[in-house]
């Protein structure tokens, strides 16, 4: 298989040693490019020469390009797509990143950017052969201003690393995602990751001080500010916020750091229709308000499924609807008043028809683990997954309409999700992936979404996967802006090709 | 003096008859084209035939060419700069600011957009003769959605009436100005305004969830999601944000609300020093946190100025510095039990020397004006302002360094602010303001702060009166970029010239 992906120099024609990145039931994907119908742009193939400048700037350690050192990195996580890259560059220091991105850029050498590799579109791995330029060792924490509670790291700090420094200071990370513990803090800003907590404490954009960001062109753009307020001039870091590595490549970010939660408590409901869940929503964040931090929703067939791929049950018996609410203050006392007092007015207004309570971290984690481990039946199963916004009056209309869609052709459809901010994860179970099956879902649920005033892509990202949607789920004035930027300060395209524009025009 | 600022058609050779702008102690401002050597953009002149579009577009009523109608659009609010328009135009929809944009630009006609015209930096009012396009007519609330908490209104609608509407549905505006009562929402969002309580509900890059915007050539930019996550693409409307009406004409925002607090309360204190300062400041982001939504520091040489121009005293006698401190949240027992045990511990660890507490409306209202009345005294005396961000651990060492600097120059030196958020108000008051007094302070004092890595205008913008700093207080690799991008979206510089870029290139 690997012949397909033989480069000039022939570096992959060496024997395949050992994969890292483990794949589950449907095994290692084929290669992207023979896939799908991408065409490869009109980049320069990597030369011996090149492979010198690359070893002169970094030393051997820090440049793979031993086979059985790059598969992990040319598939994904989810191994959906894999590329065939030849070569993996470690830089240290936004210098060397700086040196790479204007080397690439005079020789038109496309680069794939990649953090932790985490993502679920295809957005950190290549297509082609793209060079990989990792930020894995790019994790210093630079530093911690207590009394402001600002943290400067570089981009390839993993979120927990960041959020383990801060603990320390009674400060925490204003960001919590499943991926915590592996993705890196650069990819998170680049794809303005959302996560479980944003109900809380905001999305990137208003928690992002400063960012340092490195141009195709290899210009460093130093937008590294640690005030909170400074109106002089454009907010320029907001552009890469969000813009999936292909504006530019950031190299560190200065964080907006709450303080740390003195008590996490949580709640399970059973509920018996969606009116009473959103009924329930305002009630929330009505009493709960300051200290609400999350507001999920889980219905009774993503339980079914739960139980059948990995065993979970609901706690409190079964009902149409579940939510899992938490609230996170400073003060034990008066979180757990507010909880308690709020969980009985909404069993007494009959809107929840049994509920638990947990203030202690074990059960308080034996809540979450409900809530987070449905995800990993998609392991054991074969299931479409999607990640949208809708306008809450219609949140669930979504899941009942694509269970009529599909009939018999799916299994299962149910969804989950993150409530409180709008976002729905839509999953279609059916019994054999096919391309059939994609074509009945596909475009039709974007199109539905669409109808809604919902969004394609809640925090997923456009990526590779969803990259020829970006017309679809954009009025054309805003695809010409967003080609005009990429035009302005990437008019090579090498930074992370095929990734949020459509491939079909590379 | 109007003879200064004859137009072509002359228009304002009309007898002047009566001027709504009230300046206060300095009188009426010279007309800004002859107190500062900026030069005129190559624009074209208003001419008859302009005219009649306008008319044809907007009918007679919704223009206004008669001077005395013109001046409170041409002066400030702080009578600082005057412009000499010649016409007012207010269109009611983003289709009539599209098509006046798009005339303008065929036409090469300068645009001064003005919301409320309360910004203090020159901002919204023309330089020269630009066409003044007002949004006080755009101020249509379009939705509500009590689910989720999101508004969508026009841009012309003023700050406080969308908090009126919000009122009903226990909801809030997530910013708070002075100027609520007469800025405009449109003007909030494109100077970035921070306000008050930014650490309680944060900035508006995180609480905008969507923008209309009309670009240069009248094409209408479409990002009015009212979705709190969407990544399907880059996020074009944060472009918009803080950009000072240079880069388009916001025309809709959707804004995310959240719950209004049930209870507010006020605590004011004195303290010995600025390490205590600090020490207090720690404390209650962690005691009180998540309710903590205002953190004001004031000066003991701000209380003399407050005590000798306005008649304001503390009423907890003299200290070296004092604090506001504001609590907002959902429950008020909960709230006041946080501020007492907090009040007790700042005094008990002898961070506070004394202090008073008010959790009734009147008595808050008492407080906050010991904090709001100060710059009313600038009114009675000759006062320079600025408006910077600074490091926590630098933030009054500007306000001793410049009373060092000014020695006899100066009557006082003083400093209060939002130190929630690193804001300082700093204010020199001198016997009279002179070439020779202002010679002394800038750009000396803008180099202070820059050393110290803060900014030189935390949120009132540049406008026009900043605007030659924006190379001073950027990298050159971020001017080139903000340039790149007032070319891509305006290539013939028609929005809000001389106000941001430099006006001594125009």
């Amino acid at each position: 298989m690997f012949s397909n992906c033989v480069g000039r120099l022939g570096l992959l024609s060496r024997p395949h040693r050992h994969i890292q990145r483990k794949c589950g039931l449907h095994g290692r994907p084929n290669f992207t490019k023979n896939n799908y119908k991408a065409i490869r742009g009109n980049f320069g193939y990597l030369e011996e020469q090149h492979i010198q400048f690359f070893q002169k700037l970094l030393g051997y350690d820090r440049i793979l390009t031993d086979l059985s050192d790059l598969e992990q990195y040319n598939v994904d996580r989810y191994c959906q797509v894999r590329g065939c890259s030849q070569i993996v560059l470690k830089p240290k220091t936004t210098e060397e990143v700086s040196q790479i991105l204007s080397f690439c850029n005079e020789n038109r050498l496309a680069i794939c950017l990649q953090g932790g590799n985490t993502d679920v579109v295809g957005a950190s791995v290549p297509v082609f052969d793209e060079i990989v330029v990792s930020t894995e060792l790019m994790n210093e924490i630079i530093d911690l201003d207590e009394n402001s509670g600002v943290i400067i790291c570089q981009a390839g700090c993993v979120l927990e690393n960041i959020d383990k420094k801060l603990e320390g200071s009674g400060l925490m990370v204003p960001l919590d995602l499943g991926a915590k513990g592996s993705c890196h803090i650069g990819g998170n800003v680049a794809t303005n990751a959302g996560g479980l907590r944003l109900l809380r404490y905001g999305n990137l954009h208003g928690n992002v001080l400063g960012l340092e960001v490195v141009k195709a062109n290899g210009e460093v753009i130093d937008c590294l500010s640690t005030l909170k307020k400074d109106n002089t001039g454009f907010h320029l870091k907001h552009l890469f916020i969000g813009s999936e590595g292909t504006l530019g490549f950031i190299t560190k970010v200065s964080l907006q750091c709450p303080p740390r939660a003195r008590s996490i408590n949580v709640a399970f409901l059973g509920l018996q229709n969606f009116d009473k869940v959103l009924k329930t929503f305002r009630k929330a964040k009505e009493d709960l308000c300051e200290i609400l931090s999350a507001f999920e929703v889980i219905d009774s067939t993503s339980m079914e499924f739960a139980k059948e791929t990995v065993g979970i049950t609901s706690p409190i018996g079964d009902y149409p609807y579940y939510l899992l609410i938490e609230t996170s203050g400073s003060n034990p006392e008066h979180d757990a008043d507010k909880l308690y007092k709020f969980l009985d007015l909404v069993l007494v207004k009959h809107l929840a028809l049994n509920g638990t309570l947990a203030t202690e971290p074990a059960k308080v984690n034996a809540i979450w683990a409900i809530r987070e481990k449905i995800p990993e039946g998609f392991k054991h199963s074969s299931v479409l997954c999607y990640d949208f916004s809708l306008p809450l009056s219609k949140y669930f209309d979504l899941v009942e309409d694509m269970r009529n869609h599909m009939g018999s052709l799916a299994k299962k459809v149910f969804g989950f999700g993150h409530l409180g901010d709008g976002n729905l994860h839509l999953q279609i179970e059916v019994n054999e992936m096919s391309k059939e099956v994609r074509d009945h879902v596909e475009p039709n649920v974007f199109e539905r979404v669409k109808q809604m005033n919902g969004s394609i892509s809640a925090e997923h990202g456009m990526g590779f996967l969803k990259a020829n949607y970006l017309s679809f789920a954009n009025p054309p004035s805003k695809v010409e802006m967003m080609r005009n930027l990429k035009s302005m300060l990437d008019p090579k395209g090498i930074l992370n090709p095929y990734k949020v524009f459509p491939w079909t025009y590379s």
